[in-house]
């Protein structure tokens, strides 16, 4: 139940309106359920705040979360047809990047996750979006696709106001210590310890 | 990254099918963000797939999470104008439960939380809806203005196929040992705690 009382008034020459309106770097990180779920929840708030929201899935996945991709690209078409919310562009790696110079050939996921960090970069110094969704995106960071420091410098430096969202297990120490905001979910119990497989609705 | 596979295959006499759809008591419990987040997500990839869709807050917080109510009710009326996903109803403690039987007299906090988890039992009871958030109902089980008993073992014994999803700090043990799905969000790092205050579109 969030009070929206902070702790404590800093001593940074803000006023309480700058503080209240200050971009954002949150991670959600930890092995538990709704990482990527609550990243999506977000990104409903920020529609209906008429944010461009941008999302980028950074792990080839064909049917998870195709739920959440199909209702915020409708709602995107919905800010199109009516002008209510905002726009919505939803990129995924799996079916190739749509910007990337490699369309139609065989790409490495390295490949296609460098080129996606690359194009998120041009988004962020444009500030094409109000919001983005980095979903997965610990995963190239420990695999060392991307550079770890370069993510962190770049995302901190970033230009305006943006929020930016990134998630996956194992969030780097580094990435931790930038962020605003950080949720570990912690698995407490999960039905596959069950024997219970995904499920529509509940998994994607 | 969720693989989709069991860690090992009960000996439950279900078939896969039988085991893939079954009904989940979901719990999204601990102090960090992202538990009402997370469920509302839940809500979107329900309303995907067609799922009727009820939302109970039951805690009186006038401004928290407008932005998930409007696309919700948003998405509900495109349901109603167009056969897209499926109705979403959305039900505030805050601003008086529509079928309550005080509406326009002063009601207190643990009336309206009773009459609420009474409405929540006839709807269960009823089938409803195929997807329930009981969204910050573990502290009216805390406060004891519903019996933990009760709610573990009507949500236990819910006929039908209706998923159940309660959100809050503090779950009760009995309710975390009932559930087949709980998370645990677990605050790293909080811009409360650096004075940050609440903003539009993170906060609601």
């Amino acid at each position: 139940m969030p009070q929206g009382r902070p702790s404590r008034i800093p001593d940074d020459g803000l006023t309480t309106r700058q503080r209240r309106n200050r971009p954002l770097l949150i991670v959600h990180t930890g092995p538990g359920k709704g990482k990527s779920t609550a990243a999506f929840g977000l990104a409903l708030r920020g529609w209906n705040q008429g944010w461009r929201i941008g999302v980028f899935q950074f792990v080839k996945s064909a049917r998870w979360r195709i739920g959440e991709q199909s209702v915020l690209e409708r709602l995107g078409r919905l800010h199109a047809e009516t002008g209510e919310g905002g726009p919505v562009e939803w990129h995924k790696m799996g079916s190739g990047w749509s910007w990337s110079r490699k369309q139609g050939e065989e790409q490495s996921h390295e490949q296609a996750a460098r080129e996606g960090w690359a194009e998120v970069k041009r988004r962020l110094a444009d500030q094409s979006h109000d919001l983005l969704i980095l979903d997965e995106f610990t995963y190239p960071m420990t695999w060392g696709w991307v550079e770890v420091e370069e993510v962190v410098a770049t995302v901190s430096q970033r230009p305006g106001f943006q929020h930016v969202v990134i998630t996956g297990r194992n969030a780097d120490p580094r990435l931790i210590a930038a962020a605003d905001l950080v949720t570990e979910m912690t698995k407490v119990t999960h039905p596959m310890d069950a024997g219970q497989k995904g499920q529509k609705g509940i998994e994607w």
